[in-house]
């Protein structure tokens, strides 16, 4: 059967990459992906023909693999992360959807709320809510909705994709809505180019992530629940031990 | 420093585990872990001192790696999945908060959300929420008004825990809840086992989740949201890219 590898590579360093993301890349014949990540897999890509299309749209990307798989070369298509986390697993069987001929595989990865939460120290053990910031493919008013929704239910959240060159008001937004229902003081942090050079991390408060310079579209931010505290600067939820 | 390295090993297979969790293992002189999770890492621990307890609480396993860590061991906790959801990363700080001295370091690894979602396609492939229905440590209620808050935010759902021998109704309950703001034939799937023996997945409609038999406490559930659908006999929810 025709095959698209649709791999998370995870956040960055290979020694967050599974042997399984690996094993896919080897397989393959063709490595589609973002020009950055595709570097990223350099090593594994020896031999192979390359596809890494810095400026082509995402569907664009499916639809190199897409004809690739056609003429019967396997394909590893690369996302940074987790492929089903706002990753192309899913834009790919959507474009694939008339060829049920191709499998689309999706192959896990270690997804930037896990990778962030865990150099912060452990703010997501208990139930958590992940939301993208970006309005490009999602209306601003459902991104609202569920913000205001996710704090009065006490999730810990997520933020992904929390600013950009042209939406640099976005955070500051979405830090309102999240006091409607948390206290301003509520232990937060981020963490920007996890697992990749220039690592950085911070913990803060919910009002230091308004007018916050750090923050950029390279980075996820986490904010507590209504138990979340700072043990030792970690950051931590508790899941309801008596300790 | 003392350093306890509290290690999501994924899954179940070795393929999907990364080489950050096989390193933290090989570099720590004590294993420390439930007794299937230790078994699935067996081969990694020779030589060292092995501590699988299955009898005993969470608490109590974490106090054991505080003692070898105080005698100036290094140690690896595992876990299933990641280390940071639903973990032992958390409790594990709470444990040695009056430890500065030991610095705790999680190693993330593939949560259930994320190797569940690839078995079925793609369904968290826009903002979702992930909320685990074991009433243990958490009060019903809480449970209850996530779930609510969660249905009407039109997030999808990933449930964790959703049974358990105690706790056979649980999930009926939860879809009952759920369907107060989602049609009963929104596309659904569960994943029993993922990256272990036995492994098994069906795609449902949130309908099919009621008196579902097959699900049990191994298993990872996953409700779309309202644009989730089947596509190739894969669950996918789309970004919003125009195709
Ligand atoms: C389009 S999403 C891709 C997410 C990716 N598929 C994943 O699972 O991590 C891009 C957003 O993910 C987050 N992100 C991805 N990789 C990151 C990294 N290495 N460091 C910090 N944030 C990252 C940032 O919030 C960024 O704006
Ligand atoms: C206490 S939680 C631990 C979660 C784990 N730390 C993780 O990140 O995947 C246990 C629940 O996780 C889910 N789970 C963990 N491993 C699984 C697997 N291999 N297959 C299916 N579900 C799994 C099930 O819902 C189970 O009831």
């Amino acid at each position: 059967m025709k095959k698209i590898f649709v791999v998370g590579i995870g956040p960055g360093e290979a020694a967050y990459m599974t042997p399984a993301a690996g094993a896919a890349i080897a397989e393959s014949d063709v490595v589609v992906g973002y020009t950055l990540y595709v570097e990223l897999v350099r090593d594994l890509c020896a031999g192979k023909l390359v596809e890494s299309t810095p400026m082509k749209k995402e569907t664009d990307r499916c639809r190199i693999a897409l004809e690739h798989a056609r003429k019967g070369r396997t394909v590893a298509f690369v996302c940074s992360g987790d492929a089903g986390v706002y990753g192309m697993a899913g834009v790919m069987c959507e474009v694939a959807e008339n060829d049920p001929d191709i499998e689309i595989i999706t192959v896990p990865g270690i997804t930037a709320a896990c990778s962030g939460a865990a150099v912060l120290g452990a703010p997501l053990i208990h139930d958590f809510a992940v939301i993208s910031l970006s309005d490009l493919l999602t209306p601003w008013e459902t991104i609202e909705k569920r913000l205001l929704l996710a704090a009065e239910a006490d999730f810990v959240i997520c933020l992904y994709n929390p600013k950009s060159m042209k939406r640099r008001d976005h955070l500051d937004r979405a830090v309102e809505y999240i006091a409607k229902s948390r206290s301003w003081e509520t232990p937060c942090g981020y963490v920007k180019n996890i697992g990749r050079e220039g690592e950085y991390s911070r913990l803060c408060t919910l009002r230091e992530l308004k007018d916050n310079e750090d923050i950029d579209m390279f980075t996820t931010v986490f904010v507590g629940n209504s138990g979340t505290r700072v043990i030792n600067g970690r950051l931590v939820t508790p899941r309801g031990y008596q300790i």
